[in-house]
C-alpha cells in the first residue's frame, strides 16, 4: 500500500425532497450574491429551474444565471462567468445539473481569482489554490464532480479537452436528490453508468499490493451498478435504483488529487494506489476532435484496453471477473476467466445501448496517428501496462 | 435507502515516516500554543513522544502537556486540560495515541467553549456547536475517533460511560503511520479488532432496505479485518496488514452523526441507514461499573447479541455468513447458515485470544438487573430487535 493523503469535505445532502434546502444551505455557507449556472432547458422542463428559484428568494439572495452549459462544457463560457462575477461581486457559485455545469461553475470559481486567462490554469503546471465557494443540485449520476477537486473543460479552438485537479476545487455542499434523475433521457443515464464503471476501473486496475479496501470498495460499486443499471433501464423512475447509481457515482471518484503537486492525494477507491488514468485522457482526445459523447467513447474503448493490457496483470482481471461478474472459475484457466470478464464487462455496456465501435460515431482511422501522437507527446502512458503510440493505434483499430 | 447527511472533512495522512509531519500540519491549521494530550510511557518509549516534540519544536510552537490518559478516560482529566486551555491561550490540541486519548482532546476542545461543567455536555441535550481544532497522531487501530465527530468519557463517581457527538469534535487532520502501530500488546490489538468489527455490525444489521453499497462497504472492511488480524497476529510487524487494520477502523465508524439533532448525518457504513447503537451502549454499562477493557466486553457480547435477534431478520445474518465467512450454503436451512456465521464470528475472536464469557472479567449476575435497568430506563432498547430488560437480562446470561 502506498502512501497517501485522503481529505473529502463536502457535505453531501443525500435523498428525496433535499432540493428545497438550497437556499438555506447557500446562506449557510455565506452565500449572498449568487451566481447560478446551469445548461439547457431540461431543468426547466422539469420543474427544478423554479423550485431552486423559490429557495433561493426565500432567503433573499441577490440571484445572477448563466445559462448556456453544453457537454463538453466550453472555455468560452467560462469566460463569461467570470466577467459576471467580477462585475457583480458574486460570492457563491450554485451548479445546477451534471458534470458540465459543475465543472464550469468550478472553473470559473477559481478563474476567479486567477490573473490570467481561465484556459492558462489547464495549459499551466500549478494547481488553482483559491476558488470562490461552489454548493451543487445535482440532475445526472456520472462524474462525481460533485464531490471531489476536478474540473474538465473543452476549448474548441485548440480541439483540447484538459482537466485541473485541486482540493480548492471541491464543492461545499451537493445535493444529491435521486428524483432529480427521474427525467434523464435513457442515453445519458446509460452513459453516466459507463462513466462510473470507468472511474471505478482506472483506479482498480493497478500493480500496487495490498490495497485490499479500495480494490473491495471498487468492486461494491461495480456491483451494485451493475445490478441497479438493470432495474433502472426496466423503470427509470425506481427510486431505489437512481439513489444507488447516484451515489456510486459520487463515491466512484471522490475526493481528488493534486495535478502538479508532489502530495500524494488520492480518491476512496484508490486508497494506497496510484492515481493516474489511462483510457479517460485516451477519450478526451476523441471527444476533443470529434466532440462525442464522453460515455459513449468510453464505452466502446474500455474493454478494448482491458484486452489489450490483460497480459501485463492477469490476476488483477481474475479477480475483477469472479468478484464483479460471479465468473466461475473452476477448470478454466486464468486467461480464459479474465477474458470473460472482459466479455461480460463489454454485454454489460451493449445490453445498455451503449455503442460498441468508433463507427457508431462515423470515426474513421484517419487520425488515429495524430491522436495517439498528441497522447504520447510526452513519453508512453500508462502505469498497469505502458503503451506507447502504436500500442494506442492498435488499441484504436480493435475500437 | 433513506436519507441521510454525510460529511467527513478530517484530511487523513496515510504512511509511513508521515509522523513528522505534525508540527508543519498544525501550523497550516493555524496552531501555534499547542495542548500536546497523550497517554502514559509507551509514546515515551517508542521513540514517538521525541519525534512529535522535534516536529513541534521546528516549527516553534508552544507546547503545553498533558500526560495521563487512561482507558475509559474521565471527565476529571478533561477538567484539568480545559484550565490549561484557558490558562495559556490554547489554540490547538493535539491528541498521539488510540480513541482514549483522542476522545479526551476532543471533549476539551469543546469543553473549552462550553460554559458549564464539561460532564454537562454529556448528560444535557445539545450538542456541542464549537470546539478548538485538534490533530490526532493515531497509535491504535479501533475507535475511528481519528476521522469522526464522537467522543466517549467516563465519570467514575456517577459510574457512567456516556458520548457526545457533533460535527464540531472532528479532527482537522489525523496521520496514519501504521508504524505506530508495531509495539501496540498483542491484548490490544486484538480488542482494537473487536471493537472496528462491532462499529461495522452497529451498522451493518439494519432492516432497511436498497443499502448495497453501505452493506458492501462494510462487508469489504470486515473481509479485510478478518484477513489481516490473522496475518498480524503471527507477524506484528507486518506493515500491509497493520495499515489494512489502521484504515479498515478508520472507514468502520467515519464522518459523523448529530446526537440530539433532528440533522440525519451518517457514517460512510451506514449510508442511507439509522445509525442506532446497541451493543455498544450495552458494554458502556459493564465498562462503567467494572472498568474492563471495551473491545474485551464487546468480544463476549456481540456474538451473543447476534444470537438473540437473529430471527428478527435472518436473511441479514445469512448475507454476512455467506459474504463474510464464505459460509457455503448448499443444502442447508437459512438458520443454519445464519448460525454458521456467528460460531464462525465467535471463533475468530475466540482464536485471536478475546474473552468469551462475563465471567473471565469475574463478572457475576448480581448486578445484570440494575444495567438492564438502566438501558431500558426511557424504553426498550435497539433497531434490528427492540429489547427490554428481561430481553437484556437473556443476553447476559448468555454471556
Amino acid at each position: 500500500m502506498n502512501n497517501f493523503i485522503f481529505q473529502s469535505p463536502t457535505e453531501l445532502i443525500f435523498g428525496k425532497g433535499q432540493t428545497d434546502k438550497v437556499g438555506t444551505k447557500i446562506s449557510e455557507y455565506g452565500g449572498t450574491n449568487v451566481l447560478f449556472v446551469y445548461g439547457g432547458g431540461s431543468i426547466k422542463e422539469s420543474g427544478l429551474y423554479d423550485q431552486i428559484i423559490d429557495s433561493l428568494e426565500d432567503e433573499e439572495l441577490n440571484i445572477f444565471e448563466l445559462p448556456g452549459v453544453e457537454p463538453n462544457p466550453r472555455i468560452a463560457l467560462v469566460r463569461k462567468g467570470i466577467d459576471i462575477c467580477e462585475e457583480n461581486d458574486i460570492d457563491f457559485i450554485l451548479a445546477a445539473g451534471g458534470g458540465s455545469t459543475i465543472d464550469t461553475a468550478k472553473t470559473i470559481a477559481a478563474g476567479f481569482y486567477y490573473e490570467g486567462d481561465p484556459w492558462e490554469m489547464f495549459t499551466g503546471d500549478e494547481d488553482p489554490e483559491e476558488a470562490l465557494p461552489v454548493g451543487v443540485v445535482l440532475t445526472l449520476a456520472a462524474t462525481g464532480s460533485e464531490m471531489n477537486g476536478n474540473a474538465v473543460i473543452s476549448n474548441m479552438e485548440t480541439e483540447k479537452k484538459l482537466a485541473i485537479q485541486s482540493p480548492a476545487l471541491t464543492p461545499d455542499f451537493s445535493i444529491l436528490d435521486p428524483v432529480n434523475t427521474f427525467t434523464v433521457p435513457r442515453e445519458h443515464t446509460v452513459f453516466g453508468i459507463v462513466d462510473i464503471a470507468s472511474h471505478i476501473y482506472e483506479q482498480y486496475f493497478k500493480h500496487i499490493e495490498n490495497t485490499e479496501i479500495s480494490d473491495r470498495f471498487a468492486e461494491s460499486l461495480l456491483i451494485t451498478l451493475r445490478e441497479a443499471s438493470e432495474r433502472v433501464l426496466e423503470n427509470p423512475e425506481d427510486y431505489n435504483s437512481r439513489a444507488n447509481i447516484m451515489l456510486a457515482a459520487t463515491l466512484a471518484l471522490n475526493g481528488g488529487v493534486c495535478a502538479h503537486s508532489d502530495i500524494k492525494r488520492t480518491y476512496l477507491c484508490a486508497l494506497g494506489k496510484d492515481t493516474s488514468f489511462i483510457v479517460h485522457p485516451i477519450e478526451h482526445e476523441f471527444s476533443a476532435f470529434y466532440d462525442i459523447p464522453h460515455g459513449g467513447g468510453l464505452a466502446i474503448l474500455h474493454p478494448n484496453w482491458m484486452e489489450y493490457v490483460m497480459d501485463a496483470g492477469i490476476e488483477k482481471f481474475v479477480q475483477y471477473a469472479t468478484r464483479v461478474f460471479d465468473v466461475d472459475p473452476t477448470g478454466k484457466s486464468d486467461e480464459d476467466v479474465a477474458r470473460e470478464g472482459i466479455v461480460r464487462t463489454r454485454e454489460w455496456f451493449n445490453k445498455m445501448g451503449a455503442p460498441t465501435k468508433l463507427s457508431d460515431y462515423n470515426i474513421d482511422d484517419t487520425r488515429f496517428e495524430e491522436i495517439a501522437e498528441r497522447l504520447t507527446a510526452d513519453g508512453p502512458i500508462g502505469s498497469f501496462k505502458e503503451l506507447d503510440k502504436y500500442d494506442l493505434i492498435e488499441i484504436f483499430k480493435m475500437s
